[in-house]
């Protein structure tokens, strides 16, 4: 096969028709497929069963003389925080242990930080002119929605291979409307990226213009590898204090993707001043999360050990996935050359940049052909990707079969739309 | 026994002289006793184990061909929807079943009415120059200080036997800083009073000045009588939407005090119009709340018939306990006639008001004697019993004789406080 940067237009136009009749027989298959969400498999839930039944009488349900039935303990269960800060290398008191989403504990940080102000925020975000956070792109478009809906300016920053442009963000810190910056520090969403250990410690040295300024720091994918060993993180919190700022990170997981995505625990955790002050902010809406599940969980990972040995499993079923997804795109696309993407080891997703200008238009013929993708633009703030280029593909949820179907017409609406631009039709 | 108030001094230092001593035995005894909180009792809890074991296998986890393991359906299960819609009386789509805390679906309401303001809000709260809030009094702590954290002014509204003051709320409403009114309306936090009918139609057809006011209808002991048959309610959406105000109401209940306080699923009831406003704006918080317990909850509850009739389970063992509470009362104090209280067939407190000015000390001589009571004043606004005089009484949890023993130390506590005022001690 010859990069289409090579063919002439004759040859173009050859290809285009041999592929405009592949797409037409992919649409005649009548397909209904959807790579569009992070979602776990059935089979990787049915793995999890034991989760079910950990907790089966009264007396189970005790923990550390609490019953884990009744109202208390707000800021989770004492094993649970000891769960969680085994997890993510920190302190328990640095934890507070919650219900099933992460998403929700983000919420809480931003909304408060508008409604109230956070520990060192000099007014209430509401009270300042302008309030701007970075979004490194292509990113998480919930992230960049939900700081959005609050009313903050997005700034996209470019990813580079070691996560964020530092350069950019060093910089663009020095004005003190920037009040954060999402990170996805391990196995980045979409790209799969693990920042770089100097990454890490120059957004935790960050010296911001803002004194309430905040590291969002999703570590959604801290724990899932899909191939390879684990790969250890730095404990961004005490990095964050030794550089002398221990209050400005908020650090985030789940076991959404671990045990039943939306019916997982999750953790906030960050300075201990700053669980203490959200503990007594949370008060105000909560009277304590569900303790049964996070003693269920408790119970089922046991520690981050057993946790890992269970990620390896879960490993073993998205593996091939992901298989599936390089090597259509290695046979079908790598040969024509106008279109890169990553081959991360762990998280939820490949990230594909494909010729520019033309994802919008791939992902509606995907559409038409049956198979609903993550939309073009999303992993950019407002969903506009200037470059109309990257797409999120996200195999975990169907069977290899299915994805081997889906990949085979997504490859074809790649080219189709490439072809297009490329012979302005 | 003879009234104090008809008691002369020379008998009232008599008086004060044996009940005193009768403290310092209370005292001696060491006692670590605690009827603060409205918490369901360990034999209530053990007897809705059943909820443990509904969902034992993947399989179980499926309903109307959804798996509950993953994400989806944000506005909560359908068959859970199908159920609350029983228990409340109004049709599933104007239902939204979430986690496990109907007080953070107040917080939501309220505070998302602050920063991006309601369906029929000109604008958003945090705009407005001031907002203020109904607060029948007395009532619940976490209520008051809900809306005050947000910023509202709080404005005491008198209980009586058959609601709040309903002359003074019409009148209070045409104030267009008047946003909303907490109501507890069957078995009212503390008084256990059940708002009539009059009352609930007159609520339903308030003729607010603000466009966006609302009533918060904390239906908390919608299923929760322990003496007696149950008693039916009229469904305030209808009502309202009779009336002609069908986006005034936020309907809110759970299951924290039918199957595990903390661990239940609870409910957001409203409009269509302002599920699906709400729906949206949920959408950046949550990816979607835990089905399976919902799920659990499904299975486990079944209907309004069978969760009634758990019900009555539950008040064979919570109704010894009020009748431990009003034995001690009746025996104790009603003769001496400087308090009274009311006594109902439901929900989850006794009221009671003392003689005015000395709630505080009362408790305040309980707690030095190990009796810890919910804070006096914490029934009205800002904390602040304007008569000193109300104490919420909470015998769910103890076991009957533990609070046979705390009800002695109470009367006691009661009788010295009384004592010390009318003496000028």
């Amino acid at each position: 096969m010859t990069p289409y940067s090579c063919k002439s237009r004759g040859e173009l136009e050859k290809e285009y028709q041999a592929v405009l009749s592949q797409y037409d027989a992919c649409k005649a298959m009548g397909l209904k497929l959807n790579m569009a969400r992070g979602k776990p498999s059935k089979q990787q839930l049915d793995s999890v069963s034991g989760l079910l039944t950990v907790l089966q009488t009264p007396e189970d349900c005790f923990e550390d003389g609490i019953d884990c039935r009744n109202y208390g303990e707000l800021a989770g269960l004492p094993s649970a925080r000891a769960y969680w800060a085994d997890i993510l290398g920190c302190k328990p008191e640095e934890t507070f242990v919650g219900g099933s989403s992460s998403l929700n504990f983000m919420f809480d940080v931003v909304s408060r930080a508008y409604t109230h102000g956070l520990l060192n925020s000099p007014r209430a975000w509401c009270r300042e002119e302008r309030v701007k956070f970075l979004c490194p792109s292509p990113g998480y478009d919930r992230h960049f929605r939900l700081a959005g809906f609050m009313g903050a300016e997005l700034i996209a920053v470019p990813m580079t291979p070691t996560g964020p442009d530092m350069d950019m963000v060093e910089e663009l810190v020095k004005d003190p409307q920037v009040k954060g910056i999402w990170c996805v520090p391990k196995y980045s969403n979409p790209d799969g990226i693990i920042y770089s250990d100097e990454t890490i410690h120059r957004l935790a040295a960050l010296n911001a213009a803002a004194p309430d300024f905040i590291l969002m720091w999703d570590n959604a994918y801290c724990v899932h590898e899909f191939e390879g060993e684990y790969v250890p993180f730095p404990d961004i919190i005490s990095l964050c204090a030794e550089a002398g700022h221990p209050d400005m990170v908020f650090e985030f997981a789940s076991t959404s993707k671990i045990t039943f995505a939306g019916a997982g625990i999750s953790v906030l955790a960050s300075s201990k001043a700053n669980i203490d002050y959200f503990t007594g902010i949370l008060a105000v809406q909560m009277i304590s999360y569900d303790k049964l599940n996070q003693l269920r969980h408790v119970r089922f990972l046991k520690d981050k050990e057993h946790t890992i040995a269970l990620m390896k499993e879960h490993g073993k079923i998205m593996a091939p996935k992901f298989h599936a997804v390089f090597d259509a795109l290695e046979r079908e696309i790598r040969p024509l050359g106008f279109a890169h993407w990553n081959q991360p080891k762990g998280g939820y997703f490949v990230s594909l940049n494909t010729m520019p200008g033309t994802a919008r238009r791939a992902l509606y013929l995907c559409k038409q052909a049956g198979v609903t993708m993550t939309p073009a633009g999303a992993t950019y703030p407002n969903g506009l990707d200037p470059l109309d280029s990257n797409i999120r593909i996200a195999p975990s949820f169907p069977p290899v079969e299915e994805l081997v179907q889906a990949m085979d017409v997504f490859c074809t609406c790649l080219k189709l739309a490439a072809l297009e631009q490329l012979l302005g039709k």
